[in-house]
């Protein structure tokens, strides 16, 4: 095991109507800015829940938060908040909200030029304004960690960062919130939090075996409870066991002294800021692509995630690895995401610019630093 | 699936060489109480290491505490702070040194009369002072909890109190601490850890399969390296897993959301209150006989529990408990711990005062509120 520095401290109120206990988490004196995306948390009831339960409290609101915030949108929030003079954020919806707070708590307080630079320079934060968030979507792992990714049009960029100061303070997570989203969201919720743990786990063995089971635990939670969710969507049960798993997915914990890899991530990142690809959908491409690139260095632990999560016993290495990573892929399919460029109408050669986006940020990725731009070529051509 | 509140700040600093880290997690304007035992870490190294790392820092020393810390030991410990006007409480050492300093936290800033109140009345909280930890001993997880268990020798009390002020602001886990330890202290860990698990794990099925699933990851783990652990004690990342396993049984995430039964923890507080048994020895003589006498109302998890930890794939129900039943005293045994009262040469009889006890004490125990004084009873013929 890797040695670690381990720390959450997000409170999470997870149920049936615990969005009526906001006002607990709150003090009067706080001015709270509550944000929100395109609407449809006024149409599901989320809104007028969250309105109820802050009556007597000082609110402003910023609505149309769009998926894959935009840097000009959150510098428009960062104007409303020092306008307003709001020192509490309120993210309401899922996590390209919470994701655009963030950022904006972190933008108010910033003491450089351009606070693009805390993205694309990696600028340092030593404060924020507090914030917490109604989680209406189960996926990105937002609600319980301190990183954010934010998109810039013009300039065809998606660029994440991280600091302790905006982990929320809390995370409400009522399942009911989620019972009306379409189909599409809830496998784009399931699949990025099925590829967040394979980035923390497919890598090499290091001798963590909780880790590991931990991440096969949410895997396995992934795989039964997926499908159960697109058949049965008033399920409460099964929509608060992916609520769940996809916090625990991306709340740090699983990655803990382990090894991780992102090489997924980022290739996908490239391809939602050119061609508007959903995120989990571009996980989904690309990530069989990656097991495939990868096969050689990750087959250890292919077998072991195949054998483990998926009861494949074939003693033959090769052939193991092969079943494995169709299970990988029919399970996306099952849930209805893409697998292929070709499921999206593209071809390699449409999304060529991202090996030379990378080219020029110039870092290599993966757990062994293994991937550049020629690999990231490759993993597009498996992926066609 | 339960709802829940789930908050855990602790900051978790694991691995080799990071007791050296303390600075960056104590300021120099806090005045330090460093609080040990009975002295293991004057010969171990440990005591160095702490001290040596906290040069330049101001630092008063108690040491002495004892296993199963007594109400008397802290209340001297309480005068100590109020003198020296302390601000910071660090623990170094193992469960009971932490317990300690967590109730001497809260004794301090008591505005009652009698801080035994806190835990014979459940006494309110409102602040503690703040406290860390060097952990040597993985076995009780108090260094990401906020419980605490404390002795009165004179009333032959065992009690327990819990309060988000005493969270640990940070807790520094280096696996090497724990190599110097007894065979018995390495048995008592796993077991105790074990239980903890079991208590949040065994209970009814609410449709939560991500936290069985952690929780049979925690069990597999220690089943694992728990006898890895006597076999080579030098083993750096066999006492980093049981490490690892031990804080995460009792750092309460697995508990969330599950009904939670805690029957063995109480039985055997008054065991070790009346007899002196070490407690993760009277859990391992009590759970066996729990696990017997709740078969009818357990059955379900207890299968399950077998088929997932064991591999027991007996598809008769009645004869699939006995396996498991079995499979469970067969790993304590093999690790060295007694599995009932006989092995530790007393009678029911000789603890039959546990019942009286309980009777005075009122509450019904077990996930289900069925057990009573007549049911502790029949536990303890159960544990002959």
């Amino acid at each position: 095991m890797q040695n670690f520095n381990y720390y959450n401290p997000t409170r999470v109120l997870f149920g049936r109507g615990m969005i009526s206990k906001l006002p607990r988490l709150l003090t009067q004196d706080q001015k709270i800015l509550v944000a929100y995306g395109g609407g449809s948390i006024k149409q599901n009831g989320v809104y007028d829940q969250v309105m109820s339960a802050l009556e007597g409290f000082t609110v402003v609101e910023f609505g149309g938060i769009e998926a894959n915030p935009q840097y000009q949108t959150c510098m428009r929030a960062v104007d409303l908040v020092r306008q307003e003079k709001i020192n509490f954020l309120l993210s309401v919806g899922g996590g390209s909200v919470l994701d655009a707070i963030k950022f904006i708590a972190a933008a108010v307080h910033f003491k450089g030029e351009e606070p693009w630079d805390i993205l694309a320079r990696n600028a340092g934060i030593t404060s924020a304004l507090p914030l917490g968030c109604v989680l209406t979507l189960p996926a990105t792992g937002s609600e319980s960690n301190s990183n954010a990714v934010i998109s810039r049009a013009e300039t065809g960029e998606k660029l994440a960062f991280s600091s302790k100061h905006v982990f929320p303070a809390f995370a409400v997570l009522d399942p009911t919130t989620t019972f009306s989203l379409p189909e599409r969201q809830i496998t784009n919720g399931v699949v990025d939090a099925f590829v967040h743990v394979m980035e923390q786990y497919l890598t090499y063995d290091v001798n963590a075996p909780l880790q590991d089971r931990f991440a096969e635990s949410i895997l396995q939670t992934l795989i039964e409870q997926g499908p159960l969710a697109i058949r049965t969507p008033q399920d409460y049960d099964v929509r608060a066991n992916i609520m769940w798993a996809a916090t625990m997915a991306l709340n740090t914990l699983i990655g803990q002294g382990v090894p991780q890899d992102w090489t997924t991530h980022q290739i996908g990142h490239e391809l939602t800021a050119l061609q508007g690809i959903d995120h989990a959908r571009t996980l989904a491409i690309i990530f069989p692509a990656v097991m495939k690139h990868q096969r050689q260095f990750k087959g250890d632990k292919i077998v072991r995630y195949g054998r483990r999560v998926w009861g494949i016993i074939e003693p033959e290495r090769e052939r193991a690895i092969d079943l494995t990573i169709a299970k990988t892929i029919e399970f996306f399919r099952q849930m209805g995401a893409p697998t292929c460029l070709a499921d999206v109408s593209l071809t390699p050669q449409d999304v060529w610019q991202a090996v030379a986006a990378h080219e020029k940020r110039g870092s290599r990725l993966g757990e062994g630093q293994r991937i550049g731009p020629k690999e990231i070529g490759e993993i597009l051509l498996l992926a066609a």
